[in-house]
């Protein structure tokens, strides 16, 4: 069985409320990671098609910082899987509400979700690329999937 | 100034967490419209490319329970705009962790938002339709904003 | 069976926390219609004497803006009941900290809740009115309740 | 300035939902205090008309558990004044669904809230009773004033 | 079997969020009595080595108001037991992030916990004291025992 | 100026919450995450006397579930400083309510905090190790300073 890249895309866009905020008015760092994690969850969870957990968390990058009130665009991709492990390229774009365009990207992050059946990773679909551009982001997840694999090693 | 249906449109996956639920173990109503309220937010700001606020809602009818850890998808459309109002159908579908097709819609509602700046009603962009599909949504935008006026004239 | 309109009155007395607040510091317009739909099943509840569901919610109208910090009192009444549904009236007033007297409407929305058992809609009691503005309240039910009805048969 | 303890008499009635729970499954103790907390805190405002911050608060008691699903009705009354602060009793009582009579106390304390008017002690209006129950009540409130204040002397 | 006071100490830090914040933009009493009530939890369930209920709450004393984003550190400490009550005194104390020494005390209160086992209230281990602080923190928890008992009687 | 790694070193000790939980009835991944972010936060803002914004975060490793009931102790320590970049190790620990020893580490991560002042980054004292221990934790917090080093020279 296989699955394309963009089959198991997930898309969340949200408004930062200030139930979110951290004590300097920005959007705590700890909720976006939360966001996150829950949009990395759906998109393996649709690859897989069955429940899903998170293994780890690799270089959670913030490159700006996101307001209050301001809109952003969580996207959730598959980028590599291995047996029963899926590595999933995360990021949180933010826009201007008075100038709606291409969003800034604001966060990044490659979360490893591991598929289970009563409580035992269990095989995944095997991933497919189609375009020039699932192919880089193929290449991306390839190699911090070696990264992680050569951390157990020693 | 103009912008077409398509181009405003929001749309948002989430994964329903156990925090949403009610007292039976369905995802609590209340939860639910304030997802619905915070998407068509955001496709009115991103039409009015403003601050806007909620005027009403109108025939949010739940067609299906949803259930804690069932994967939603919410998408709000702009389907008419007045002078500084906008007509925003939302509507949300649920989809199977173990059979990821087409959601079944679980959701609808019409939204009247309107575009505020400095605390008073300001101006919207007309909206453009381009698809069939957008031609329908349209005139069903129009029908219930007509319904809507008609309510106010009594 | 019989219940008055009274019997079921649900009255709740909030104050409005920050974490209730939108990205422009007024209370989330969810937020208030989460509050309402509790409002509403509590009302629900007493009248069924046994669990409810939303079904629906019609006309949802802001009148005014509710502010952090403002006390409200949502009240919830039924005004109409059919087989196994329940329609419920719910408006949020509005209380100044200073100047405490009658609350100003910010708030009305009509709910339609249905009565389950075993998760089916099961039989209500009948609705008796008393004073005369009962007798009022129960004719915007009945009015509310044909115009809804009027939607299926198209 | 007096006013009657029914004047500023708070009643909230809210349906406990599972983001209230404890991990036994009741309602979490602390979700009960911020409550109760909160309902005091309004009858403190109607009262002083103004702002009010809790001082302290004595013997609350749990004398029934509170499940998930339950209906409660907290009530607060003031019970005696000082010059600047005034006596809270605050209960919590629960309803069963499917009989819906007098509510069991399940909590019941006194809140001790002060009137502050640029950050500063305020003087409150005097406290008036009319029937026989509120004498009562008031009763209850002095004594628990007298035993405060003689913990203060020690 | 016995435990010593140290061995069920429980601490925690945690930074003040605008999400507990009250509409004065201090942080929410009732947030507070929370965290209070969930620190006495963990030392009782230490002692106790299994579930613990809340039983009452004596003293809850503002000493100082909390800011946010003010660093606080909540301490549990029991301070005497009965024969399934165990009485644990807490307390919140509030660091200033530019002088971070010792923290000036906020709050205070008394929880009487009780140890449950099948839904009945079950023997937990003495309290051992060992050294003079100990001891001195053991006799208040011994005097407020006896006043607690003193008003059961009456 | 110089803090020692004892200095600084944040604890926080937490009952998991059914409000934390995730869909399969385990605690949130991301619920764990905001709870390492804040003590992380809060170590860094202890060293550097100041505001403190997270930069990235590495290698956040799910070693063992945590369940809804379990009583859990997040410790931050400071484990490298760079002119104004902390690098923080985080971990999260398990205990039995039943057998209360040393706890089972379920979580572990790397945080990198940056001190702010007026929005830019600012100096943090140097970081001192007085014990072997911390000089371990040293050596892993430099090897990982230079691990992160080399990704943006590339």
């Amino acid at each position: 069985m296989t699955n394309n890249i963009s089959f198991s895309r997930a898309e969340t866009c949200l408004i930062m409320e200030p139930s979110h905020s951290n004590p300097h008015g920005n959007v705590h760092g700890g909720e976006l990671m939360k966001i996150m994690d829950n949009t990395a969850g759906i998109a393996a969870a649709k690859h897989a098609k069955g429940d899903v957990v998170t293994a780890r968390v690799d270089e959670i990058v913030f490159h700006k910082a996101i307001h209050i009130g301001d809109i952003v665009t969580c996207v959730a991709q598959l980028c590599y899987v291995g047996k029963s492990s899926m590595q999933v390229m995360v990021s949180i774009g933010v826009h201007e509400l008075d100038n709606y365009s291409e969003p800034d990207t604001a966060l990044t992050a490659f979360f490893t979700m591991v598929h289970m059946v009563d409580n035992k990773p269990a095989k995944v679909p095997e991933l497919v690329v189609s375009t020039k551009e699932e192919e880089e982001l193929y290449k991306l997840g390839e190699k911090k999937h070696l990264e992680i694999k050569s951390k157990y090693k020693k």
